[in-house]
Order: C-alpha cells, then structure tokens, then sequence
C-alpha cells in the first residue's frame, strides 16, 4: 500500500464508510464524482502521482525514519535540515503544478508537531502518548494517508475562553472517559482537504488554563467514524464547477484543480486509549499549538511561493498575448522573499529531543507573517498587468454558438497568431488566481490559514529577545547597565 | 420626464426597442426581469430615487446651465469649483448606498468632456459640434438619461496602432460617410452599464494620427439603435444571483446591488449628422481623452470611498459579531486619502472656455493612481479582520433544512445576542466586497476604470513642471543656471 | 511697521532685549550673526521678502478681518475656504524657496486656534479673553510678528499626567496668580524658530483634568522677556556651518537657509492680565490642542510638499549629471498626495462661531498623518537616485588645494559639460536633505511636528463616525437593525 | 601572524608605509591617532578582538581549505553552505556589536569570487592566474590581511561606456603593458575602509566589451604602494568626532565606532605580474562581477540585520526612558526577513568548480533589493518611537556648566530613576543610526553598497526562469504548448 498513486489513492477513498457530506444544500451522494469535490480530490492525487515521477521522487518521498520503507514525504518524520528545506521544494513544486492549494500539509505537519510534543509530555507526565503515536505514524506511512490535520475551532465569542462560552460545544472537548477511550464533540472549522482525508488528527487549538481541560485533547479518528458530519464550505465562483460543458471548463480558469474546506462536526465520537494523544494535559496545548503552527507556517514559504511562479507566468503570458512587450513589474523579488524565510527557517531548524527536526520558530512566523502581505501584492500587480477584460469577459458558452463565437472572436483578439480561446483561458486563469476559487487559497488562506497575523506578531514578539537588543543599544552609546 | 424616479427609469428602459443581449449563452429576453442583470439596474434605479430623497437633493441634483430646471446631477455641467466637490460628494453618498458601481458616472463624465472639447475643436476647425452638442445635453437633462460613456477599444495587438492592426474593426472607426451622416463599425469594452443606458457617447480611446483620421470619431447612438449587440460579462460569482431563494439572496452578499460591464458591438451603426461630434479632427482625440480621464478620474475619488466606507463598516460589524474589540488597523486614513484627492482635484478645477469647469488634470490623476493601489490595501485589511470564515462558510441552503441549520448555528455562533444568520449574512457581504461581484468593481476597475495605472503615470509625468523643480534644487545648491 | 521686508524683519529682532541663548556650550553674544542662526533667520526673512515681491503677493499677503490693512499672511484669521487653501500655497512657495522649515507657521496657526477657543471660552464661562486676543492679533498684524507657537512641553514620565510628575515644572503652569497678571514657570521643547521670533504663544499641550487646572494656561509673552532662557537644538551636521569658507558653503548644502528648534525654558515669568487667554479653564485645553493641532497638520499639506518638490527636482538634476536619462520612479504621486490632503482639508473648512475658518479636521490628521509616511519614501528614492557619492564625497576644502582639487575635478566628474563642482554642489543638498540639516526638518519635524503619528490615530479615530460605516454594512448585508 | 588581535593589527597597519591621505583639506599625518579615522580602525579592529573572544571563535574563525590553519574568517574560502551561514551569521554578530559597517566584508567576498573566476579563467584561456592567486589568498590568511575589494570605478558620464569617456581614466585601466608587470592609472570610488587595509585587490565593475580590453583588469596592490592617494569622504556629522571631551563624545552617539569611504586613486601604479588575476579577458568581467555581487549581496544580510537589532534595542530603550510601555511597532519582522534571505541564499548555495562554495545568486540579489528598503522603514519607525527630542536636543557641551546642566537634566527628564544623561546618549546614538554618521552605512551604504537597486533588478530578471513560468500557467489553463 505504500506508496499510493493518484488512483490508488481514489480507490482508498471509494473504501471509506459512505461520509454525510452536505454541499449546497443537500447531501452528496458520491463525493469522487461530485463536479466540485473532484477538482479538489484531483490535487491531492497530484501528491500520489508525483511520487512515482522519476522527476520528482528525491522531492516527493523519503525514507521512513520508523521502518526504512521508502514513503511519501507527506507522511515523513523530517530527520534533519535538508528534509526541511526538501519538503519546501516540494509545496513549491506542487503549487507550481497545481496552481492552489493541496491540502495534504497540515497532516504533515500535525505529524511532526504531536510527535515532538508526545515525547515531551510523556518525559513530564509519565503517560505513554509517544509510544502510541509512533504506532500511528507507521500506520500513516504503510496506507500513505492523507491527514487532516485539525486544529481550529470555531471559537464562538471570541472574547471567552473556551470553559466560559454559552455553548460549551464551540470547542472541541472530551464529553465522557470511557474505560476503552473518550468520547469527544464539537467541531473543526476550515478543515482543508476534509472530505478528501483518510484520517482526523485533532489538536487543541490554543492554549489553555486548568479550567479548560477537557478542551485538552489531541487524538485521530478515522474521516468516516461514526457520528462525522461534514459541511462543505462555499468558494468563490464554486457554481461555474457545476457546469460541466468544455465551455464551462474554461470559465473555471483552472478546470482541473481546486481546494476545499469543510466544518466537520464531531457529534459524541469515540476514540479508543491507543489513539488517544494529549488528554487533559493543559500544559501542553501552547506546546503543540506552537510547533504546529510554526511547521505550518514554514510550510506557507513553499505552496504560495509555488502558486505565486504560476501568478507571474499568467502575467508573463497575458502580456505576450495583448502585445505588451514587459511584464517586469511583477517582480520575482517578492515571491523570492517568501521562499527564502521558508528556506531559511529550514535550514535554521534544531533537533527536538523526540529526534525529528523541527523549523527556527521565530523565522517560521517571520515566513507566514510576511505570507500575509506579499501575495495580496502579486495579485494585485497581476491585475494591473492583465487588464480589465478578466472581470468583464462574456462567458465561455458564447463560444458555443458559432455567431457569437465569431464575434467574441474578432473583437476579443490579441496579438496576431495567439488563438484568441487561448486568450479568454488566460483571462479566466487569472480570475481563478484573483478572484475566484483559487484566490480562496492565494489570498484569504495566505492571511488565515496557519494562523492570523495577529497570532505570528505574538510569537514574533514573545520570541525576540528585546533585552539582549536594549543591551546592544546601551553598550555603544556607553551608558552603564 | 426631468427628474425621474427608480420606477419610472425602468419603465423607460421598458420603451427602448428590444436589445439584442447574450449572456452566458442565451440571449436575453428581458432585461429588466433577468436576476443577474436586474441587481444593476436597482444600482442605477438608486441615482434617480435618490434625487427624489429629501435628505439627498442638494447632492443630487442640480440647476441646468442650459435651460434653468432643476435636474439631476449626472446630467450637469459643472459650472464651479462647487460643482465639481459636490459631484464627488454625491458619489461618495452613493457607494455607501449600493456598495458596488452605480454606473452612471462615466456618461456624466463624457458629457462634460465633450461639451468643452467640441468647443476647442469649432475654434481651430470652424465646425458647429459644439452647438450640436448643446443640444444633445439638454435632452439628455431633459429626458434623464443614463448615458454610457463609451471610450475603451478592444484594442486587438497593443504594440500597434488602430490602423496597423490586422483587422481594421478592433478600434471603433467610421466605415462611410453619407449625406446625412455617417456609419460606424467596432466594438467596446468594459462598457460599464451599458444594457442599462438610454444612450452611448462613442468616444476614441487614445490620441489618433492622421493615418488614424477614420478612427477620430465621437458621436452619439440611442442604446437601442440598430446593428448594436451586447456581450455581457461575467463577474465573479454571477450564478449566485440565478438561485432566488431567500438563502440563495443570503449568498449573494449584496442581495439587492451589483454592477456590470458589456462589450458593446457596433456593426454598421448609422449616426446622423447632428449626433456626430467629431469627425476625422486626429488633433483633439488626445484632448478628448485626456479631458475625460481626469474627470472620470476624479470620480474614483468619490465612489470608491464610498464603497471603501462600507468595506470599514463590515470590518467593525464582523469584529463585534465575533466579539474582537477592535478594528482598528482598518484605518479610514487610507479610504479619506483617496476622498481628499477626490476634493483637491475638485477645489482646484478651473473653467474651461467653453464655460464649465474642469477638474485640476494633475491632481486628478494622482486621485486615480492611489485609487489603483489603497482599495487592494483595505480589502487586505478586511480580509485580515474578518477572519477566514467568509471562504470556508457552508451555503446559506444548509439553513433551508432544520437539522443541517441547527448544526450551523450552532456551531458558526459569534458572541452573545448576535444571531448567526446576521454573522452569516455579514461574512457574505465581505466575500462580495472582496472576493466576489463587488470586488469586480471595487479591485478590478479601481485598477482599471478610467484607464490603468501606467496611463496616470504618464499623465502624472507629462503634467509635471520638472524642469521648474530642478531650478529650485539648483537655486538652493547656489549653481548658476 | 506692517508688512516689513526680510531687512526690517532683522532690524526689529535686534531691537529686542538681548536674549539668552545657549549654543554648543557658549553663550551666544549676537543671534544675527552667529554662522548656525543666521541660516535660520534667513529662512524666515524670506517670509517677509516675498510679501514684497509682485509676483507672490496675492499668496503672501491678505487683508486683516479686523483692520482692513493688507497684512503678511502669517498673521492672518482665515476668513472663507479660500484663505485656507492659499495658506497652503503659500506654504509650498515658501518650502521651495526655502528647502527646509521657514518657522513661522506655528504662529499662524496659534493665531488662529486661540482665536476661536478664546471665543467658546468666554461663551461658557464668561471670560473676556476674546477680546484681549483680538487686540493681540491686531498688535500681530501690525507689527508683523513672528510668534512661536508654544506647545509642546517636555512631559519628563509619559505614562503620568502633568499633576503626577516628580518635578511639577516639566509642564508650564502657572505658579501665582497676582493682581495683575500671572506668573508661569516650566519649559516648551523643540520651539521651531524660538530665538527668531518676536513672541511666544503659549498653550497647553494636551487634554487636562481639573486637577490638572494650574497647567491649563494660555497667554502671550515677548520673547526678550525677563526670565525667559532658550537651549539651543543641534542638528545634523550643524558645524558644517561654522566653516565660513566658500568651501564650507558647498558641504553645507543648502549654503543660505536652514531650520531652527529650541528648549525654552520660562523661569517665573509674568505676565499681565490681558496677554493671558486661558487661565485655569481645563475643559478647553482639548479644544485648544484639537484646532491648533488640525491647523497645524493642514500646514504639513504646504511645506512639505514644498521640500519634496525641491527633492524631485534634486533627483531630476543629479540624474542628468550623472548620465542617467530618465529618474522617473521618484514620484510627484507622493508629493501630490500630500498637496492633495492639504488642499481637501481646506476646501472642506467651516466656519466657527468666532467668525474665522477651521479646516475639516478629520482630513487635517489624514494630511498629517500622511506626512509621517511620505517624505521618507521620497527621501529613499532620491538616495536611490542620487548614486552613494552624496555620502562619500570628499570635502569641499579638498577644491581650494590646485593640485588635490584636480584630482577631485577629474574623477568626480559626470556628463560632459557639466561644472564637477556643481555636481557635487548638487550631492551636498541631496547629503543636505536626506541626512543632514534639512532632514531634520523634512524627515523627523515630518514624523513628529504638529503630533507624532499616534496622536492623528487617536483623532482619527475619534472623528470617524464608524456607527454610520457599520449601518451602511448591515443594510446592504439586509440585516434589520 | 595568523589571527592577530585588535592591537597587532594596529601595529600591523603602523608598519605601512606613510599613505597620502586628504581629508577636510589636509593631509592626514597620522590615520591611526586621527579622530574621525581612529573610530573607523576601531570597527575594524572589533574583527580581529572577537576572534580572541571564546564566545564568538567558532563563528569568527575557520580552517584554511589551503593549509589547514585556523583563520580569521574574513580570509576564508566558503567550503559548504555551513560556511555561507556562518559567514552571515558573524556579520549579524558584528553589526550588533559596532552598529555601523565594519568593513571587511567586500574582502571576504572578492577573494571567494576572484578564487573561482580566475578558476574559470584558466580553463577557457590557458592561463596560469588561479595558481598565483592561491598564492595570494595563502599570503591574506597568514598575514591575517583587512582587503579592500576595489570595484566601484567613479564611471563619469553613466550613458557611456568606459571606452567612449571624455577621459579614458574615470574607469581604472592598464596603461602599460611591461615584462615584469603592468601599470595601471584611474581611480575607485566609495572604497569601504580603504585607509584602514592592508590590501587592494581591483576588480573590473562592470562587463566590458571588446574595446575595453584595456579596462578588463584584476590585480592586487599593497595599500601603501607608490601612486596611491586616498580622498577622504565626509560623512553626516563627521565634525562632531574632532571634539574629544566627553560631551562632545555624547553628541558622536556612538563615540566607539564608524565606518570610512575614501576615492582611492591610482596615478600609474606598478603591478608585478604575479598579483595580475586578469588581463584583458573581457569575457569574464561580467563573471567577476556577478559572483563578487552576490557574494557581497548576500553579506548585507548579515550586517545590516544585526545594526538593525541596535535600531530595536534602541527604540525598545528610549521608550523605556520615556515611560511609554510599548514600542512593538518596531518589528522584529522586517529585520528577520532580511536575515533570512541571507540565510536562504547560504543555504542554497553550490560547489564551484574552483572548490569554494558560491551564494544562490538569485536569493542572493532578492536579499540585497530587501535590503534596499527595510532599513530605511526600521529607521523611520525608529523614529517615530524615538519622539523628536534627538533632532532638537541641546548640545551636550551644555552638560559641562552646572548651570546649564541643572537646566537640560531638570526639563529632559524621562521616567524616574533613568539618569537624564543616559537618555540624552540614548538619543544621541538613535540620531547617528537614522541620520548621522552610522546613517551613512544603515541606509545609504543599504542603498548602494554591493549594487545600486537597479543591478539587483536586471539580475533578478535574468537568472529567473521566466519561460517555466510561463508553461505553469498555460498548462493550467489548459493552453497548448
């Protein structure tokens, strides 16, 4: 099973217990031929079918730290400095081919982060967390999952604590210790890729004082446990997927791929002990908050540096197709910043005392944080370059009708022997990126996922040592301290 | 008819002959009734109800220079500096009132440019446009038009001019001369609200050569006329707006409001005599536009901080509703800067000879030039405090099904006393704004509406006394000039 | 006596009784005269040399609304929008004459905001301070004052009120009310143009409680007054100036004009009844502050725009030294931007009830806030385009040397036919500017003069009228409310 | 001889031959015990002391890859990506510890670029400059050499290339061609530190033609050989140094340490043929220069990231002084991103062929445009936390009378408890570090050190893959290819 492809990978999901997925107001019947829920199953198979590329497997897949197999690296234990800056290489080169998000990082990096905190609470607590989670970890790599990584509640008001909401479900928390395991409700809001998951790793998702410790609680369910319910979030131009003439296709812009995310509601499930990692131990929640996140944004240095190559060819392209001869103001330099603070929080990055290596914290949060500005910049330069005619173009089924095609046509054209369908698909590409479902992922993603800024200034700022600067200033103006 | 109200505008859209419309697809039987085309027609509706508004008229309407009624105020010519900020004023008034674009400026706009450039060419020319044209803006106060102002080709290889591209026709030209007037061919982009005109004001797009002398054209055709087509164009997220249903309505963001732009297609448009205002006069096409820009380019100073004071309202509402104190890192600084630009522009106008007043040309572009760059900074800004749920939110349909809505408000609840649907409703006018149909309006065209940033760079350059500012430098450094 | 020219200006200061001024250790014997001040006097001396010249006497001149005199318009009340925005003119003429802070618009400024206060003063208590400053303002007019406009104390502990200081002095207060007048004590920092001036203003500097009473005062003093003592500020490169030789003119930069900031320290200083304007009256010291302080921002509007025209012409004329075609990416955008704020805060101004006009102050903070941002970009841009030499250069004297300035004259030589001393005349006003004496004044007064940025926040803030921003939202969200 | 501390290297410099320095129109009798000079060889010496101090050995100093000996790190060759980060990271070190440019970096960088282009040499033309060169680095190592890398030519009119000059000699050329040897005559601008070497090692600046052959140069000279004179640059405040009392030490701001630029020229110096690197291979100019520039590219990631963690301790210092809690708008963030695109750029680093280890160029050129912009923002926040105290601050020669003593400390009192003077350092260091002497190396040396902007520009655009880019896009939108 190691080492799924693309339809491999398909068949895995096919195997799942039928999920009760709502989309648009009804219940999905068959998620893998979904119009919608496809495009975004087609990424994730993009992360199995490049692994067996001869091109890209020293990128895709690593030798298991835990058996010696070769596995995909989505499911790796990063072992040193070069499997840090490896695995950014490849969420730029999946960004690259896909052009949105994949959705199978944040079970990467849920790996890594409850692996090095397991170690640590056990070594405080005396629990036996580590022991179960490497067992899990063999068993993600063996059934090359794909993992859910799921942090984020939904949070209510976000003025509270989790023990002083109204509704104390707006957390997710542990509702009954059982002999054999717990029992666990609430939901996941934003889960990336759920539908599309073998697996839930949950993890708490702040940090949290003894009167939250039910709220304590990391654990895996499998994505079609008893009592999962999945709300399939809307995006941007979402309604153009259901169209499936070739005419629709190009409205789609990217007519191949796209991203998800779901509110998964988790109603009295049950996990047994052995899959149970964190449970009460409110000492560590920030623990696990915190390397999570800082993985995560690491890995925003990769995937939207990816995106942002495709964002600069469409710009390139588009002016080579309306006849203007530089698209220079699109600067490599600014999707270039953001790979190197993924680069060089990887190469920054120490061993944890449970063995893998984890990223330079403070750089991981200096990468997101500035992953919250630049690409709104990119697109902005990418809008200026392409013109207007992206958001005023007449739809693709103009072209269906051979006398509104020959208009469209005529008067849609652009330099001489470019195919003026060829044009429109550009226009609609750079839609999808500015726009449309794949802006879902360029740009909002870019500010939220792995955390809101406000959440990396906080680290940021809780990691830089200001006495250590004060000292600096003070010694060479001579003043005495 | 003068001063007309919303109902009575569409019953005179009703009068026109019918258009000849494709929207995706299909032609379009009734405009006035179709949801996607309806949502702009309630925005122009706005700009006559209005005027009607006790609280509104001083900003919406005006006394006519020419016959002395009173009329509405995108039928004026600006007689005085007055004039000029009460225009931008109004426009302010109305984004905060649709939140998207009201589409009537552009006609207000062209009226004002061609009424002092028809002026400037009888003098050089010895023609009588201008007298004609006079004519033409009294019947446009008198019957209230919306007038689309029609300026942008499609303009096929931009590396050549009109008359070296390889199909005459992707520029707007006169293909006879007859007794009684005279025929046009070509086409117009990016016309913003053109189905909901009465009229187009055909305008060249760019300074013209002699060589170009059959693409000098200005002149005048009743929206209805024969030989026009329109091509409607998509926006972001359109289909929302063909599901009717109250939870669709909750989808669309902005339920009542939207824009819109067509390309307009000419084939052999006859236009007599008196409705020609310019013909073959290659040396005022430059005037002509630039005129225009810096008044269209003025508008931007008001509308989109209209717009922009809605997008800082929706980030403090969602900010309460999620029970986050603070909003403040939106800072109307950036939405009054473009405002004050708006003003400065206006305060500094000058009259023309042909007797109303022009806007300060240089100011005006700066006013645009920021306008390409500060909604791009606040719809960020919103992103960052909306929080992510604006792209991840199930449909509004899940509310239509008791058990699915149960499980959303539950679970999507923000602080206390705040119904979730409200939150919901919130979360979808922001994705509008920024990500949907309003962000056509308020990204796309603050970029390009007007002419895009590298034509105000220009302007901005050729307008600057930079050999006056190199004496003050030398002066100071004591350098002999 | 009204309206002197720059040699009467220098003939009323040494009228005064000799002031004690501090400067680099010494005393300083003859303020004309000493190599640093005169610079400074210089720049205010054109102030009243170009109310003399025809070609600007419509900006710098206006006709007094209490005399009907023609007066210099640094001692104007602003009668009607008008009057505002050719202040703002003015300001720009003189900050391109001048290339640094002309100092007397503090002054104005006061005039102005003492005016009205005094009014709203006496309508609520029952004072006759506006009176006695009406008499002020005439005596201002008449004799053509410089006034200091004194505002800003030293505060010594930010985070403590004036009342809770260890040392009470470190705020003006008066320490005894007399018969006949008051006494005040305390000290004012960074006074521009304080040893230039004929008087100082003296206001409070922010919002006071009424335990805070003894510090809410107002009140005019001459500036040769008994007990008064002035500490001379250092600027960057300040001895630059000591160097008398054409030489040292050359690395001065801006050889003839420079800006000035003082500490004024008041030593028990009295004054009579009837130069005293606010007197314990802590519930205008916010109104006081407010309207001065948005005078004061609009002011930044001018000046600074002014410099930074000098900058663009800097950057335009050292391009073409150097063999560099083109220096169009510094911006007049920026500067414009600015003018734009200045110019929109004016035309936007009201009437008071005191009958002079305030500008809208909202716009005023935005103006101000904006210059704490703008001339550092533009600062940036004219070192990019300047070339490093400007902070390399050798020294001047090295040209008084025939054989050292050969050399010099040899390798610092740029395009052909251009004098390799003008050229590095030009570097020195780039270095002058962008680091040293006049950066001072277009960077940090930009930062901090008229209120550090966080003070604009807060008004801006307080000014925003975010309940009606948050109505427009709901409403097109369709919320009810 | 090998890792001399700061005293030997005193020595070391005493041992030259007397240099014909000009500076402020003298020349200089003794560099080591002038003023102005001496502060600049303290900085310098910092490199050799620390490389004594057991804290920082491992970072300052390396095993020769040539003959095994530990070095100080400024000799070395890079051997691996461990040694491009620890180069950067010991310049982030040094910078923190002088807060202005020590140096001795341009050597560092032009040994490793002549090392592999002279390699490079060799292969194509058969000649014999890597195995002198070797030499030559061999000698750097033992001696423990300062090199000033020599590239910048004055260049006189920018538009022309050095061959088309007015005067062939604004550019450094061969002007004889002997048997032993070469003689070249022209001079080098801005030379970091030039006074304070041992060493010119002269590099070509710019590619050359074929008709420059003349020009196409690269050599080594002792700093005290015959035909040298060395033109002192001024900097902003530089007069302040030549006050040796304490207070005028205060007014320095950081009365340690400085930097130093001199116009270096060279009238017909002699060049045995052993320190000839190239002669004439036009070819490899641009290899030169490009290697040399990104190595010096990359360094500016390390020492201006770690002046701008003085820039922070500053503003978190003088906030502290002034009783304002937070300075937190001085991020962290902007200087780490900096510091991670130098780390980047190490850690992607490659092999030469010559053996030494070469910077990712493109990282390596995205570093140093970052660096052209954040400091400048740093400084200006540095600024607005500062308040404008340091821009009007008294003289501290005024702390040398009671009196006046009395008065400055009573009324420029910050918080209770901090000693008035040690605020007034405080201010004085943050008015050297934004815009005196320290200015020069933070932001105009950020500026144009290693590169105007525009160099990075052209560079960016050519090493990137613009065509790939263009193949992301058309092949997700579907476009044949």
């Amino acid at each position: 099973m190691t080492l799924m492809n693309g339809e491999q990978y398909r068949n895995s999901l096919r195997k799942r217990k039928p999920l009760t997925v709502f989309l648009l107001g009804e219940r999905v019947e068959d998620c893998l031929s979904h119009p919608i829920i496809k495009a975004s199953i087609n990424t994730v198979a993009l992360t199995y079918d490049l692994a067996h590329d001869s091109n890209y497997q020293s990128l895709m897949t690593a030798k298991s730290s835990l058996t010696g197999e070769v596995i995909n690296r989505f499911c790796h234990l990063h072992q040193n400095t070069d499997d840090l800056q490896t695995k950014v290489k490849m969420q730029r080169l999946l960004g690259q081919k896909c052009g949105t998000c994949f959705q199978r990082c944040v079970g990467m990096d849920a790996l890594n982060a409850v692996f090095l905190t397991t170690y640590e609470i056990d070594q405080v607590h005396g629990s036996v967390y580590h022991g179960n989670f490497k067992e899990y970890v063999i068993q993600a790599e063996e059934n090359d999952w794909v993992i859910d990584g799921c942090m984020t509640d939904p949070k209510g008001d976000r003025s509270k604590r989790p023990s002083e909401q109204s509704d104390p479900d707006v957390y997710v928390r542990i509702v009954e210790q059982r002999k054999d395991g717990i029992v666990i409700r609430g939901a996941k809001a934003h889960q990336t890729g759920a539908v599309n998951s073998h697996e839930h790793l949950i993890m708490p998702t702040l940090a949290m004082r003894n009167e939250d410790s039910t709220y304590s609680v990391c654990c895996a369910v499998p994505a079609d446990a008893d009592g999962i319910t999945y709300y399939y979030g809307r995006q941007s131009c979402d309604l153009r997927r259901l169209d499936e003439s070739t005419a629709g296709d190009i409205d789609c812009g990217n007519p191949l791929f796209g991203g998800q995310e779901c509110l998964v509601v988790f109603e009295d499930v049950f996990v047994p002990h052995e899959r149970v990692f964190m449970n009460g131990e409110t000492d560590f929640c920030s623990r696990l908050v915190d390397t999570f996140a800082s993985y995560h944004r690491q890995s925003y240095g990769g995937c939207k540096v990816g995106v942002g190559d495709v964002l600069i060819g469409a710009a390139a392209t588009i002016a080579k197709y309306n006849g203007v001869l530089s698209a220079s103001h699109i600067r490599d330099k600014i999707t270039e910043t953001l790979y190197s603070c993924g680069i060089a929080c990887s190469a920054s990055g120490v061993q944890t005392d449970a063995g893998n290596y984890l990223v330079d914290m403070l750089l991981a949060n200096v990468c997101k944080q500035n992953v919250t500005r630049f690409p709104f910049e990119i697109a902005r330069l990418l809008q200026d370059i392409a013109g207007g005619l992206f958001v005023t173009c007449p739809s693709a089924k103009e072209l269906e009708n051979p006398e509104t095609k020959r208009i469209v046509e005529k008067y849609l054209v652009g330099v001489q022997g470019i195919d003026t369908v060829n044009r429109i698909k550009m226009l609609r590409l750079i839609e999808n990126l500015t726009l449309g479902r794949a802006a879902v992922g360029y740009l909002t993603e870019s500010m939220h996922g792995a955390g809101s800024p406000q959440a990396q200034r906080i680290m940021i700022h809780r990691m830089s040592d200001i006495e250590q600067k004060m000292n600096l200033a003070m010694d060479l103006a001579q003043i005495d301290r």
